[in-house]
Formats: structure tokens, sequence, C-alpha cells
């Protein structure tokens, strides 16, 4: 399929719409659409939130409202319209109702209850439907929606902060502020991505983390994003998953009085703190929580993607299990030393043919600090 | 002083020209001088390599050869004229001489022999002298070549290549090709810099290093440079010092059929293995080589810089005894976790105040590394 000039200018501003839902339309993916007729935009939208309008609705209803005729329209959407009766009408009825003449899509809706479905109903209606305008753009807008609709797993984001010689903690524990309150605030619009962050009961007794989002520390852009949206759309906190093998935490951790609902994880059939939200998942072969179990049990929430923010051991079991795409590092220009301890709890290796092999995406200063975007390549050895 | 574009336009093609003596001009700064007149450069030059002419004494023969009469130019140099009479004469006369009728400088020369008299001897002569012109980019050019004239000790920089979270080897000792191709020929065009690189012996007894540089692997741009001076200066190879406290060198090992000058360093009164260079320092308060005596030491070769390519164990002390001005670190996008061998083997620190602070001065990639320059702050708490 060949696109004109024109074709993807329209459809990089339905990008840039859907970039808007960043914040609230998880677990849904993030749409745009730009309606075009006569080379002009006619209307456009996104998808603020799940069981509101979706993007192309949003676009049919803003064309309504300008008093624009919509037949014979172009409709530019960065995902294939839907097909099924969810929360809201199937797209693909209103984009044939309204009679547009041809709609372009990014790409298809892996998601099974759509996956070709929406195009198929577009084009039995008389519909032209071109399908792969920027489809490399709206796949990584999606990664960790279309990663689960794929995997039936959540995408696994591990977020470390570490010295330049990858140490978290001093030998005798000393661990705070290593790095700097920049990095901090750039966390902070990672949480507001996730619908479930990952921790472990070490994390929990060593820091006392809240691990929620919170509106004074969001940086600026994403503040600007959440202002886009309607004034009923707030922002959801993460749930937060804690990993707790050995039954240590306590009502007194501040994580139990923090905004996100709180589940537990363990590997006997109830916890010991009270918890509303409970989870026993199967031991592993070394005697901690089976963690594909716990994904899976994230993924059921809903969450798309899981942010880990954990020590030393769960970090390493995820790695060891080969269960994480991507990591991001803030790495604060100080040397530790090699008594300090290490932020990667992984197995000992017999052989550098053994060592997770990383692609770095980019490389950044985020305050002081040198920050590392890079996916864990799947095809690691053992 | 207040300069004008002019003046700062001229400068910078000074600090050019003296760029081209970066591989050869050392242990003598590079030094860089343009002669204008009328607006135009009448004449220009650089300093090729010690014993041969400076910097000015070239632009004078380049204005002479060109048929250009100096009375009443402006120099453009990016150091002080030296007024002192080493291998060749002062050049402050030769200006003096020429009948330029004014001097711009970049920077004083700290280096005792001329300190300001140069400029005086200027000034005595009728010549308007002013002082600071690009100063601060003619101070990070010769940062080495300042560091001894001012410290009276070598410019130490630590290469380090390790994984992203600062290994160099596994628990079992396997450590071959951690970081890119593109590295170690990037090392070759640092090699090239330097009068001295300085390792321990247990670098040579796990990688049997030669540690020279190989023209066939300097990148092209040093080639380039290279070409640029005149065809009877070649390369010098640094000199390698070996720290071998324990006596455990072999005569069998590569570095010692190296085309460097080879030199021992023990705190014994010889050698067992027939070095023609030795030299026996005392031994620090942990049984090992004093190293503020290796490094006077390798001052006195004479050397602005010393490049350090070594184990955990070298680099730990260097850094534990505050020696280290520089750390070039290429780190690999790989993992090798907690056990395996960490590039830093520091004394273990009691408090995070203790840990050794870096300020990054860029951060890059080469090949599928990322490259980190890093300068130590020198105010570490112990």
């Amino acid at each position: 399929m060949s696109f004109s000039p024109a074709d993807y200018s329209f459809m990089a501003q339905a990008l840039k719409l859907a970039e808007r839902g960043r914040y609230t339309a998880r677990p849904n993916p993030m749409v745009g659409c730009v309606l075009v007729k006569d080379a002009q935009v006619i209307g456009s939208g996104w998808h603020q939130q799940a069981g509101q309008p979706h993007a192309e609705i949003n676009a049919l209803t803003a064309a309504a409202t300008a008093g624009h005729d919509v037949t014979g329209a172009t409709a530019y959407v960065t995902l294939e319209p839907c097909s099924h009766q969810g929360r809201t009408g199937p797209c693909a009825d209103a984009l044939i109702h309204a009679k547009v003449a041809k709609v372009i899509v990014a790409m298809q809706d892996p998601f099974a209850a759509v996956s070709g479905a929406g195009i198929a109903r577009l084009q039995n209606a008389g519909i032209t439907v071109e399908i792969g305008c920027l489809e490399a753009a709206a796949t990584h807008l999606n990664r960790h929606f279309l990663y689960r609709a794929t995997e039936h797993r959540p995408w696994v984001t591990v977020k470390l902060g570490m010295s330049l010689d990858g140490k978290i903690a001093l030998e005798n524990g000393h661990s705070q502020w290593i790095t700097s309150a920049a990095a901090r605030r750039d966390v902070q619009a990672y949480r507001a991505q996730y619908d479930a962050i990952l921790t472990g009961a070490d994390t929990v007794l060593a820091d006392d983390p809240s691990m929620n989002v919170r509106s004074a520390e969001l940086p600026q852009h994403v503040l600007q994003t959440l202002a886009q949206q309607n004034t009923d759309i707030t922002l959801k906190q993460p749930a937060c998953f804690i990993v707790d093998s050995k039954q240590r935490l306590s009502t007194h951790a501040k994580i139990m009085r923090s905004t996100s609902t709180v589940f537990g994880v363990n590997t006997v059939p109830s916890d010991s703190y009270g918890l509303a939200h409970f989870q026993q998942v199967s031991q592993s072969a070394t005697g901690q929580c089976d963690l594909e179990q716990v994904l899976d049990w994230i993924a059921r929430i809903p969450a798309n993607a899981v942010w880990v923010e954990a020590g030393p051991q769960l970090v390493g079991a995820l790695l060891d299990a080969n269960l994480v795409n991507e990591l991001i590092i803030y790495q604060a220009p100080i040397i530790l030393g090699a008594n300090a301890q290490s932020a990667f709890g992984i197995k000992t290796l017999d052989s550098l043919t053994q060592s997770i092999q990383l692609s770095t995406q980019s490389v950044t200063t985020v305050g002081t600090d040198i920050k590392h975007v890079l996916l864990v390549q799947k095809d690691r050895t053992h």
C-alpha cells in the first residue's frame, strides 16, 4: 500500500491526538481520528478513557457540531475501528452510517474481538480501506496494549535508579537519594502510564515507599496532556502488587495507606496483614512466588503493562525468568564500589553468552543522571 | 578584556591549528598562531613536535614565504609566547623582531620558565598584548600540559570497558569482548594522545595485551590529523608502566615484545624479568606500590598525562588515593549480574557521602556501547 504525503500528514495528526490519551485511555489503546474532506480537516477526536466514546465517534461528533457533512470524507484512524459492541457501539458502523468514502488505518487491531472484523465490515459496506499508514509509529505508541493482546501477558518495564557501577545501596544498606530529584519526577510520569506497579517486600521494608502517582510531582508536560481531556476525566492510580514470599509485610507500611489499591502476592492461602486484595500463587523451583502466575494475575486486573520498582532479588528473578521487556535506568554519576549492593540479583553466569543482552533505545540526561531506555533481547541462552 | 567578533574568529582558527598537534606535540603544549594584517590572514602555523619550531615561528615563516610584510600585524596565539631559550629560540623575540603591533593570547603559560615573562617581554618592546580570548577553550585543549605544569603530577585518565552494571568479567574470570570493536578503535585514538600507559600485572596476566598504538587500527580522523604534519614527524608510542607489586610478570608476556618501552614498577630493588627500565618505589600502607611515587616517576619521563588500562585493584587504589582526574567508560548494553567482577575495587564505603562523585562531560554512543566521559570531583570525603 502506498500513501500520499497528505495521507502521512493527516495520520501524523491523528497519532498526535491519540497521544493525548497517554495517561487516561488505558487499558484501552490510545486512538486518534481525523476526518478530511476536500483536503480540509472537518472533525477530529481521540479516545480519552475506557467507557467514554472512541476516537471515531468523537471526531464524527466534532464534525457534526461544526456543521460539516461527513458524506464522502476520508477518515484517518490510528487503529482499526472496532466491530464489537463494547461499552460504546461499534465504530465501524458509525463510520458506515456517516457515509465516509474511505478509511485509512495505521494498523489492524490484534485484539481478539476486532482483529480484521472492523476492516471487513467497512469493506462490505463499500468503503475503501487502506492499511499501514505510519504503522511503525502506531505500533510503538500502543506497544503495551498490543503486547497483552498478542502475548496475553503484561508488558514488563523495570525501573532502576543506580550508580554508574550498577549499585543501589552500600554494603551496610545505606541507599537514599542515589539518583536526582529530576529522575524521581520523571518516574512519576511513567507511573502515571501504568495500570500496575510491581514491587517486593524487600523494597517496602527498606524504603517504605508510597508507590503512587502524586499530582504535585508530575512534570508539566503530563499536566498539560491531562488538561486536554474532558473535566470529568481524572488520573487513575496504578494498582500496587507486592510480592511477599516470606510474609514480612506490616500494616504499618506507608504503602498500605497509599492512594493505590494494594494487592498482596504470596505462596500461602492467606495474608496475615488483612489486605482486601490477596492472591495465592504457586511456588517457583526456588521457593519464591511463580512470577508468570503473578503477571497473569496482573493482566486480568486488567493491566496492559506493569511498572516494576523492586530490589535485586525480584528484578533478578524477573530477568532470569525472561519476563522483562524493557529497562529504564537512571544512572547517577557516582561510584559505590565492588562491595556495594548490585541492582541485578540474577543467577551467576558461567559464560558471557548467557549475559542479558539489551538494545539501547535512547540515552539522555535527566538532571545530573543518565537515563537509559533499553529493550531486553528475548533470545537469551541459558 | 573585551574582544571583537573578528578576534574570536581568528583565535578560533588558531585553536583549530593547535589541534593538529594533538598526536605529536606532547609533552609540549598544542599551540596555534594566526598572523592578521588588514583583516586578512597573512600567515599561520602550529607546533608539530618537541624540538621543531613553535607555532609563532611557523606562522612567521609562512608569512615570509608568501611574501608578506608582518610589520604592524596582529598575532593570535593560543598560549603565551615563550621567553626562554629552549631547543628553539624565544618566540617573544621573534615576534618583536618581526615588528608585529599587537599580540592577542588565549591564556598565560603557567609553565615556570614562561609564566608571564613572554608577555612582559612583548610589552617592554612596545607591543600591545591582550590576554584571555577564548581562554576556556585553550585551557581545555591543553589540560594535560597545564595540569602537570601547575600540579607537578601527570593528569590521570582511567579507561574502562564494562557492562551496564559495572562488571568487567564473570565470577569465573571470563571477560573477552565485553565492549565493541568500535570502542576498541576509539581507545586507539586515546592511547595515541598519551606519553604513558599505566597497567598492572593482573591485566598483563589475564589479558596479555600489547598496550601499544597500532596505526592500522587508528580511526580515520587520527590518520588525517597525522597526515597534516611534516613528513619527518611520526607517531610516538606511549611508554608502558606495569605495576607488579607481587613480581608476577613473565618475559613471555606480549607486552614485553611490544613496540612500546616497558617500565616495571615494584617495591623491591630489582626485577626478575630483565626489563631495561625498572623503578623501585615505596610500599603503601597496604603493601602495594605507592602510587603517588609511580605518578611522580611517570611525570619525569616526561609525560603530561597517563592513560590507565587496569584491573579493579589498581583502578580502585588510584581512586582511593584520589589520583584520578578523568574516567572514560565504554558501557556495553549487557548485564552480568551481582556475582560478576566489579570494575571498581575501591575500599568499602560506610556512607554515601564517601562515594566517588563524578561530573559528566559527555555521553555518546560508540558502536553499540555508551561512552561516558567523566571528571572526578576532587573534594571526596573519606
